[in-house]
């Protein structure tokens, strides 16, 4: 079972304030805690990056990681991108000073991935990896990108790796798309939960794109409207478009 | 994929104190917290009922919770088993009132799983279900059995359905397997991280076997001397016996 399913045409893009309240509607309403969202999420990651670029022929990847819960959704994947026989490296240059997020930390140290403290120049990261994963910004991303995390973007713009960007395509208006001369072409892109309106096939071109994050419950599907692929059998994520 | 693998002779099985010593050390050493592996382990628990027992064969389940962590397992799984299409209820007399248990009740209520609070006589549960699903007592169990627990360990006895255990068959000695002349006899076990000594072989006759909660990091199973069979792919199960 590969949860293909090559249709995109009717799905509902949520824009931004819907992301975030859908989100904060998990946690209030829903009574969820990060903890098991962002596991299911970085879990539904790490299965979409190996059924697109599966481990035994994209051995190393690199995994870039920002401050916020998009970033923890990257650890997440991270440990368990490991656990599926990637050699996993993670580059967090701002880190978030909260238990969660120094957990998560030291879960992927102590599952033996590789934390780079200083990329190389984007050029050279061709030498060391095959994939990389964007998991810098998220849909609660504004510009302009501060300058500390700019290296960051710049290695997922000029690598000339493919890149696997989690939930929004990093330095994306999470609306509008792809709206500077130099906007991130990815390859893969895996949405969470439900597509922000930037994962329109017009803003995403020929990039494969999938759906994770499966933990809505009828009720949020009713509220938002959402119109969501079925997901086959146990599968945590759906392809949306080929 | 279906992760399937039928051999169990090289298996090293913990006992008790071993099983308790490994969880801990994911706690303390890997700074897991419980709300992240207990959404693993239960989503595992419904994958592998899911493949054995698929929802569009046996659409009615009931979830029968102790007041532990494996009755936290099992309210994870009947969640995750409602998003695969089952119609869900559970039942779980003993309540914990700790924050994390009161949210997983509360999640299953909001996503439409019903909450049983009498169950019916033994014999007639086979009216209104087709799977129970044994998450009452886990590798913590020490017998007796007390006597607000009697009724949910009789309905999982005397059904005649399937019953797939968490980890432990409920009633069962944890190292002796089961010990007294009305013991349970699970269709279907899903041992959780590593499979128990009650997990041999000659106690489960020919129940079906699962081995879940796929996240171990190489450190436990050297530690432990875990011969784990490798997870398929992105597989979160995989079958020890057939």
């Amino acid at each position: 079972m590969t949860g293909k399913q090559c249709s995109s045409s009717s799905i509902r893009y949520l824009n931004q304030s819907e992301a975030v309240a859908l989100d904060q509607d998990l946690f209030n309403e829903y009574k969820f805690s990060v903890d098991q969202l962002m596991e299911l999420a970085g879990l539904s990651v790490a299965m979409a990056v190996a059924k697109v670029y599966p481990p035994s022929l994209y051995k190393s990847s690199l995994i870039v990681c920002g401050p916020g819960n998009n970033g923890g959704d990257g650890l997440v994947a991270a440990r368990h991108m490991k656990l599926f026989g990637y050699k996993v490296a993670v580059h967090y240059p701002k880190r978030t000073p909260r238990p969660l997020y120094e957990n998560l930390l030291h879960q992927c140290k102590n599952f033996g991935v590789d934390i780079v403290e200083q990329l190389p120049h984007p050029k050279d990261l061709i030498n060391d990896y095959n994939i990389l994963v964007d998991a810098l910004f998220g849909f609660s991303f504004k510009p302009p990108v501060r300058d500390e995390l700019k290296p960051a973007l710049d290695a997922l713009l000029d690598s000339g790796l493919p890149v696997c960007s989690v939930d929004i395509p990093s330095g994306w208006d999470v609306e509008n798309g792809p709206n500077t001369d130099r906007a991130l072409k990815p390859a893969l892109l895996i949405s969470l939960s439900a597509p922000k309106l930037c994962a329109k096939p017009e803003f995403l071109g020929d990039a494969k794109h999938y759906l994770g994050g499966r933990f809505l419950p009828l009720g949020i599907i009713t509220k938002y409207k959402l119109n969501l692929p079925p997901y086959l059998e146990q599968e945590q994520v759906v392809q949306l478009s080929c």
